[in-house]
């Protein structure tokens, strides 16, 4: 269990972690915003209609508008007295079909769910065939001509790494750093299905639909797959590829390094 | 090369074969009826659209709201001048996303979708896990508890070979016959999926909903799988499961053995 903080009116305040999966293709992306419904904003109607009190999440990761996420994290702070694995089943109640939270449990009261070490991992999905398919058409690319994965593959390789991905950010991106730390970038293919996964400590905004974008220029023969490490070196956004469409992209999952193995912190 | 039929006008009437893949959630099955939009309407209109001529098709299997196909069937006669192959291209530019042709081909004049011998494949998946996934909710059931698919696969085998399949129509079908021949009853499980494949040269009303919900009770253990037998022999309606939903059906394909090698029957 965590530790839990009390209210001037001694009632405990407990912190829980909700693992969020939804089809994104109906929302303006997933943080609250004034334009268009949002699925923080959908998530935190649920919360506040099951608890009877307006409550507010704190989101992970603000995916734009029609990605998905299989694994999206948001906690919030109650005072409910209510198992905490058991938020998942009754917030689902409360929810539409397009968003359906995973699993919910308690984390200590000072975890916070953007500001800590993540490793997040997302795939982009692309269905290669000569027709588009209206069962897949939400969460995949269709890509009609030949794409040569080999070397889609190879130049995924050389994002390996702590590397400046400024060449990979949407231009208007203001960060402190570009610098950003991928720790797996595979390509497979299985029939007609191409998955790029990617996983790093964090990403630019747009940084891996541009890197998808990439490598399907790659895939069709319009960049070599040894151009990469000039990209990254250029570290200008004109040098890389076009950025994929919003609804090739998933965010598979999140996790949280540093917190893994402390007292608190039951995974 | 298909034989051709001669209008009075001179001008060729060819019979084209189209192949078609639709997500089924937002129409009314695939058959023009007076309530609500079906699949049949938005193509027969669509071909309208790109001949600039009224033209209707025949289809191959009237799918129920909600259904999914991967490779229904339907044919339609014309007199344009167009690559029999170019069809499907041409009508997918008029066609809405969850609706899109995978191939078409000239058949001869005289080949009926409906009135002529089939092997039909279906697939009905269920998705088993906690939690429903948003981003499958569209194409597959979504089952809580546990199921047994060894139980399931053995209760599936019985199936195959010819039998009378009254136990499994829904009641007030009315055919001449509701004797089918089924060729393969498959059940596998890929992680949280489980894929039932069904192919037969026919399947009355509701068969295949009725079947699989017949299974899921065999997986949930309220019925034996060596029931089936019993379930067939009884040819009541009664005697089998609750017919599962039809979101979690796909018609896969349709082939028609009795016109393969034929001449004009180019696969």
């Amino acid at each position: 269990m965590g530790e839990l903080s009390e209210r001037s009116s001694g009632e405990k305040v407990r912190r829980i972690m909700l693992t969020i999966a939804y089809d994104g293709t109906n929302y303006c992306g997933f943080q609250v915003q004034p334009n268009g419904i949002t699925i923080q904003e959908v998530l935190n109607r649920a919360l506040t209609d099951l608890l009877g009190t307006e409550t507010h999440t704190i989101g992970a990761s603000r995916t734009d508008a029609g990605v998905h996420a299989r694994g999206n994290v948001a906690v919030f702070d109650t005072t409910a007295r209510m198992g905490a694995d058991k938020f998942a089943f009754a917030l689902n109640t409360y929810l539409p079909d397009d968003i359906k939270i995973q699993g919910s449990r308690e984390v200590p009261p000072e975890f916070h769910p953007r500001y800590t070490e993540t490793v997040k991992t997302y795939e982009y999905r692309i269905l290669n065939r000569v027709f588009p398919d209206p069962t897949r058409r939400l969460d995949s690319l269709h890509w009609y001509g030949p794409l040569d994965t080999d070397a889609m593959r190879k130049a995924a390789s050389y994002l390996v790494g702590e590397h400046d991905f400024k060449s990979f950010a949407a231009s208007g991106y203001s960060s402190a750093s570009t610098i950003r730390t991928i720790y797996e970038a595979n390509l497979t293919k299985e029939d007609d299905l191409i998955r790029f996964r990617i996983a790093g400590n964090g990403f630019l905004y747009n940084m891996v639909r541009i890197i998808a974008g990439t490598l399907i220029e790659v895939g069709k023969g319009d960049r070599d797959a040894d151009s990469i490490p000039e990209i990254l070196a250029a570290k200008d956004r004109a040098c890389a590829g076009a950025t994929a469409p919003a609804h090739g992209l998933t965010l598979i999952g999140i996790r949280y390094p540093e917190w893994e193995g402390k007292p608190g912190w039951n995974d």
